[in-house]
């Protein structure tokens, strides 16, 4: 057998350990869909969780963080993934958000025009990628990434409807309300983490290009003028947050993109990057994308759908001069009390996804190493180095004895730590075998109760990358992980 | 104008203070689907994180629960909203998962065969409702309530696929997958939180029937022998829950239903209830079913679709004999340890929504009461009497005066507050409209920083549902709303 490559490994990790499954895998699985296990609802918990406190219940609006130009204020938002269709054709995504895909007439395969260079022939996988044998392809058709449904009991052209390929059209639409009801001053953001869906024509590498996924997006609004320095402290403001939760290597890297390959609408756009093990040397894949968005998308959802005509942006007419998408026709301007002046917000836009990030901390905290056995043996184990704040279990218990009340008070123990995080409790097998479950598991944290305990209190905690064990008062092992947790 | 309905008027100020909106509002709205603003995002965020701790990471598997007949374990799970289209024909969904609907041959409204009674005509609301004037209804005719999409770039019925109309057949499939990655024994529960799709033909009554909703189901799995006792617990538990976080009147009650009210497959089905104010005096919808599944679900995904014949489920056959909507084939059956058999284990299934919940604890704490001004004349108030764990905000900072460095002083406590809890700032008006603005947000407590902070260091702390004010030291505030919040 061929020695797995990292990736494989990676994947055959998160489905021995309960991170990740194939969708619907008894009935043969369904292309391009994922479901989260046990471990894995946990750590996505984990990463939304930590996104929205940085992002909105954590952000002190009374205060400029370092490197913003002045303080600013936040909330959230949760709006539904079928919307009126109409958002749709205003936003653009109904004309233009496609990918252009080519048919083989000789296998039926059917694949993203630009990625034909890089994929096997499925009849005939032995050819190098990109030779296709005698596969007969079509020319590039265009093919609308969104799913369509239909509302109502009509399955006709009127009940269309479309499950949202992002979330952020759900915080421009809901501009004006949020405007309305929480009386928030430029600058501000509204956040939103939510499923969105794209229905990919080849989607691949695990997680990373799924057809249903999870985005943490925020809009945040400033006037034109501040807006390229807002730009700025977004991205790096984002990268910073990766950063802050273990993606420092060089394997994380910040790409600004050349004028020609920004969206039409665009200002500005950086990538935030990483090198996803699936990858060639050398090269990287997306994490989240920042940019600057100017008044685009709420001008679009006043006037109707955009086109640029030269440096303009203008409404794309009919024949007959009306809009080919019209807009909602309300006031989504901004009155500024200071300049008496109504203006349209200009927008920054961090997008990033919640799989690919878990991916992402998953493939950085992978790692395999040797650690020394009870009679000093090197023994190969594997560890997943996920920060304490993801993990999906912060501490597991275990009891090495059923002598003098040990396994009570084991269990009282892990009882105490269940208060206050998501702890384990394993009586089952031996210490050895214990460890390498929670250090593959990504535990930050094994506590061992054992006989010492019963004579003087004291248990021993273990540190997952270190492998180091320390005697700690029992009574005090509450205070001590969190501490080294830094829960709050 | 006639007075509001108290629903009126609850509806009136979730959109007033930010807690929903209508999807899609400014093209006019879309029928059943709506959005939650930024404290409703926050409310439901609230009551999700309730829900997961009491059924998941607050769990303490090595202590039996009072009432409960044993210890049993608990994970958590996320699958896809989409799925394969085989998971909904073995689950019965295909065939059997629709209502009746008429339609008005002259006004071509579409209706509920149910509803009809109720509803009012469209042509002519003057009408008493289930009078319907000229109208011409049809027969009743089968409409299916999932939303149909297609996967892949054709739009023919080898890509149909549905929006999951429930999160617990995400949990049956996967039974294999987490019975051999958690390492769980019998009794164990598998719980999901996610959003549902439901093509209901006349979605009503705000965010209690709407297309697109979120529920918080749970899958309890045991021994045949063990079920009816388990089913009793959950029931029970359930409804303590929904007390624990204010739902204490006599408008929250459990009801059984009589054994020709349940589905097929089930042996004991209860609707935990809320007298929801749209409803008629003495009328209550349903909160949460709890249900007794028996072996049904499980079953259907090993053979195929299940039917009754007399006391016994079947396969349901094609006339060649073939089932008619097959099973996976696998084997999802539990091996026990104890007796060295094989069993499929029975099913308990406590299914809430997040929505409904959200509305009835919105219901529960809306509350209109005359509060004593500094003059002590009574002033009429709106208040929320929110369970502090479930309030979308805990505690606000209102400095009063700019004098002194008071408003650093309340910054600095704002800051203090905001680190361990949501909180929020606010400077702008009178400390009566001040309070108001929080009495209706349903916050807890009120803080103010005065001229005597400035003196003594104390601040004000106002409760939301006495407005009895207290004087305490402004360096022990994070630590005393620390215990009357709860917080962990």
């Amino acid at each position: 057998m061929a020695e797995q490559t990292v990736m494989e490994k990676i994947v055959s990790l998160c489905k021995r350990r309960g991170f990740v499954f194939q969708s619907s895998e008894i009935y043969g699985g369904i292309g391009g869909f994922w479901d989260y296990g046990p471990l894995g609802v946990e750590l996505k918990r984990n990463i939304k969780e930590a996104w929205w406190r940085e992002m909105v219940t954590g952000h002190n609006e009374t205060v400029a963080p370092v490197g913003a130009p002045s303080t600013y204020e936040m909330v959230g938002l949760d709006t539904t993934l079928i919307t009126h269709p109409q958002v749709w054709k205003a936003s653009g995504h109904f004309d233009l958000f496609y990918d252009l895909m080519v048919d083989c007439k000789t296998c039926k395969a059917r694949f993203r025009a630009d990625h034909v260079e890089s994929l096997r022939c499925p009849r005939k996988p032995s050819l190098a990628p990109g030779e296709h044998g005698e596969c007969d392809l079509t020319e590039p058709r265009e093919f609308n990434l969104m799913f369509k449904t239909y509302i109502g009991a009509l399955l006709d052209p009127t009940a269309e409807a479309y499950l949202r390929p992002e979330t952020a059209q759900g915080m421009f639409v809901n501009f004006k309300n949020v405007l309305s009801t929480s009386r928030v001053k430029l600058p501000f953001g509204i956040a939103q983490v939510g499923r969105s869906f794209r229905n990919e024509i080849t989607p691949r590498n695990f997680i990373f290009r799924s057809r249903e996924f999870e985005q943490m997006e925020m809009e945040f609004f400033c006037t034109p003028e501040s807006s390229a320095t807002w730009y700025e402290y977004w991205r790096d403001r984002r990268v910073a947050w990766y950063e802050s939760l273990g993606l420092d290597s060089d394997r994380l890297r910040l790409r600004e993109h050349g004028p020609d390959e920004r969206a039409h609408y665009s200002c500005g756009t950086a990538d935030i990057e990483y090198a996803y093990p699936f990858l060639e040397e050398g090269e990287f894949g997306e994490l989240e994308g920042v940019s600057h968005r100017g008044d685009f998308d709420l001008r679009s959802h006043i006037e109707g759908k955009l086109i640029r005509e030269g440096d303009e942006l203008v409404v794309e007419c009919n024949e007959d001069g009306t809009p080919r998408h019209p807009g909602s026709g309300k006031d989504l301007s901004y009155f500024d009390d200071a300049t008496g002046e109504k203006i349209i917000p200009h927008v920054i836009e961090p997008a990033g996804g919640a799989d690919r990030t878990a991916l992402a901390f998953l493939c950085e905290a992978y790692a395999e190493d040797a650690i020394p056995d009870e009679n000093d043996v090197p023994q190969e184990r594997v560890v997943l180095r996920l920060h304490p704040q993801l993990a999906p279990v912060k501490v597991a218990v275990f009891p090495l004895t059923k002598k003098d009340g040990m396994p009570e008070r084991a269990r009282e123990l892990y009882g105490d730590l269940k208060a206050v995080c998501n702890a384990a409790y394993d009586e089952k097998g031996s210490i050895g075998r214990r460890y390498r479950r929670q250090d593959e598991s990504g535990t930050p944290f094994c506590v061992t109760v054992d006989g010492q305990t019963g004579e003087d209190g004291t248990v021993t905690v273990r540190d997952r990358d270190s492998t180091k064990q320390q005697r700690v008062p029992g009574d005090e092992l509450v205070a001590i992980l969190r501490e080294r947790l830094h829960l709050p």
